[in-house]
């Protein structure tokens, strides 16, 4: 599959979307080669960046005739290298798809091209009084395509759900060339399989989506928000259930061991926390809705709740800036660990209750394997990123020992009846976990799915399934 | 397709799930003959009551071997034909399959078998102060797998959402006789193709439900329920998206033409609704939440809004008995149009602002082929039914006619952006109608799908697919 892109293909390439937007330098190649994952690049024999559904079906098209692999690139801050170009050929960057078509007031509704950033399409939407509350970390640089290509979550899924709960209907180029819409733009569909849902989450291997129709909320205008301490990690975790036990449902539940606030309060400015040397952990809580008097009788339902475990004294953000500062600091997590140490990063996801038991597990495992681990993220769903940390361990034990502890790790999430990925995707570097979560039988019905949609499996090819598949 | 049971396999059928479950009787056959979709009655060669996934399966696995049609049959409420026989062979009947396996109270889920009543998984988990929201009218009597089946939606799919919102995971017995669940028991998964989305909503096509695992919310404590009487009644449809647009999310917004309300309230006792002459539409609304101070709020609110449109005095249900009454009342319009007219219901879904241009479209189309119809439905979702009733038109128009008209109140939709079902599905008498929400590339993309999962297409054949696909 990595065969050369000839002076006769550049050509046709040219020939659909102008010179001037084929790049086969090497400062765009590199750039386009790599995504948040890692270190990891691979480079693309060539960038293309159409500026249409038709542009890409005619490249599509070119692919298919030479057998060359086509790769989407979205925002490039995928976790889980699933726009890396790992057997080369065409890097087809979105860039240039980058409108919020319509925003439909009437319906509550937006129309848009998947290259725009996730906070533009929210704050341009909010200016219209209107919500869309997946929020990833990484919102003010990641692409609301990229988002349904990986079935995007964030902090707000715990209340409201992940982007498969707001696409309601796609534009995609299939890849055989042909475009089409998954879809009706209705709340409720009940007409055929469903292949939008199909598409959401598929990593880019099944379709290129060039238009997204999302359903939209009105806004809320108010919310509380809390930063609670505790003595203990897992108590920490324990507290994430007994809150929705107590009939509350928050608008956000993180979860930050020690290091992870640490690391971030040193590495984003303007964060001021002053935390106790015996703090384990922190969760991060919101309430929001649109009548104050009830956020704050939410909020002491949830300080009754804390209170039961052993934590130090809560703080209440009493500002918009206290609030944007809390929120830098949990978004900026990620970044500090990875300017910390070499890592990797895995996205455990389990039932919430299982909280506990999955980061006892995962200490334990790091302890039998000799590596670190930081954790932190979405509590409220069960969804724990797990940052395994190189620090000054020898790369022999990096590349033979951590792997095997990855390995444990998936296995106790599964056995927890949990999965590999709450929402960063599969990928390129979790693929040869994927036999822990299904049979072959099961990854062989998948792998059947790709090849209705993708005969000569020019998209995206190698990821998702295991190498043996 | 239509083979005979021959006494081998009959024998084969008595000894996987024991004699006492295998019918072959008329009354049996006729009962499992027919769902709630017109006067249809297709009867299977045999009823079979198999007790487990595994004698699921292994029925399956007879099927193949002698090519023999497997019709998943559930609690028969169906309004699309779905478990109609319609080739006869083996209705595999799930009633045996009728625990709730476990109400995980910590995570908030509860894992059931199909056949479980909708009503009664509500009221069982209720007693653990959990609420399943998705309440189809017929939830008395539907079974929880047919909803999944069927992507079942209801009067709280406005707030709330529908059956594929709630469904976190399936076990499923695959039409090639294997058992598999689709997913995790988690919040999120981004863990390859989500086959637990492609398989509801696939009417039995794909696979048999045998386990499901469903998401619970905390439940609400109280609710304020309004009747709205709109002297026009495509204001009644201005004011739902209209109701939205100030910012309010109703747990209900039903919509009831004249008719359909005095029918209603004719069928069903101890309703005591009176209605001036002119009223031509109602809204009925319900907003909940656990503070009561805050729906009265909201309820002025919706007043506020409804009060800009022509109204008659809005009867507020005071009582639980008043509240029960007026759902029964909505609840029954179903059964009540049936008992007056032989009819064929449509369940045309669009973006909630096209209501009143699909209701009056509709009433233009019906004066042009010469029928009348009663609308009403989940006006809040653009959930619109359309019973089409016969009453004193003559058999030959009926046939003729109603086709052509119905052809056009679908193409009517898709125009809107809307779609053929928001919540019956398609089953046997839709399939026909598909090309219109369709191509013919997007309908080869869903039966390859169906091939992958099937390929002796012995499961549910005749279904979703138009007879020339």
């Amino acid at each position: 599959m990595t065969m050369q892109i000839t002076p006769e293909i550049l050509q046709k390439l040219q020939n659909i979307v102008g010179t001037t937007f084929v790049f086969t330098d090497d400062e765009t190649r590199n750039q386009y080669g790599h995504d948040e994952t890692e270190d990891y690049v691979f480079p693309p024999s060539v960038v293309v960046k159409p500026a249409s559904a038709q542009e890409i079906s005619e490249i599509i098209k070119v692919a298919n005739e030479y057998k060359i692999p086509v790769v989407p690139i979205g925002g490039r801050t995928g976790l889980s290298g699933g726009a890396l170009s790992i057997h080369q050929g065409i890097g087809l960057s979105t860039d240039r798809l980058n409108k919020i078509i319509e925003i439909d007031e009437k319906n509550l509704q937006v129309i848009t091209e998947p290259a725009v950033i996730t906070q533009v399409l929210q704050d341009t939407v909010l200016e219209k009084s209107l919500f869309y509350p997946v929020d990833p970390s990484s919102r003010g640089s990641c692409f609301i395509g990229g988002n349904v290509a990986e079935n995007a979550g964030g902090a707000r899924a715990v209340k409201y759900g992940v982007t498969k709960d707001y696409v309601l209907n796609l534009e995609v180029v299939l890849p055989t060339g042909e475009i089409i819409w998954t879809g009706a733009n209705t709340l409720k569909n009940s007409t055929g399989y469903n292949l939008t849902q199909l598409m959401v989450g598929s990593e880019g291997t099944l379709g290129i989506i060039t238009k997204i129709v999302l359903k939209l909320l009105p806004k809320n205008s108010h919310n509380v928000l809390m930063l609670v301490p505790f003595y203990k990690a897992e108590q920490a975790c324990e507290a994430v259930s007994a809150i929705f036990r107590a009939g509350i449902v928050p608008s956000a539940l993180e979860f930050m061991e020690r290091d992870a606030i640490d690391w971030a309060i040193k590495f984003i400015e303007g964060v001021n926390v002053d935390i106790k040397p015996e703090i384990q952990a922190h969760l991060l809580i919101e309430v929001d809705g649109n009548y104050p008097e009830i956020l704050m009788l939410e909020a002491e339902k949830i300080m009754t709740v804390v209170e039961g475990f052993q934590i130090d004294e809560i703080l209440f953000a009493d500002t918009e800036d206290q609030k944007n500062a809390l929120w830098r600091m949990r978004r900026g997590v990620a970044e500090a660990v990875k300017s910390n140490s070499v890592y990797k990063e895995e996205d455990t996801v389990v039932p919430r209750y299982e909280l506990p038991t999955l980061l006892k597990g995962i200490k334990e495992i790091g302890d039998k394997y000799g590596f670190k681990s930081v954790c932190y993220g979405h509590a409220g769903d069960g969804n724990l990123h797990v940052n395994i940390i190189k620090a000054d361990m020898t790369d022999d034990n990096w590349k033979t020992e951590v792997p095997k502890g990855i390995r444990e790790i998936f296995e106790l999430t599964v056995a927890l009846k949990g999965t590999l990925s709450g929402e960063h995707g599969i990928g390129y570097v979790q693929k040869n976990f994927m036999d822990i979560a299904f049979s072959t039988l099961q990854l062989q019905l998948m792998k059947n799915i790709k090849q209705v949609f993708d005969p000569n499996n020019i998209l995206n090819p190698g990821k998702i399934f295991p190498d043996n598949i």
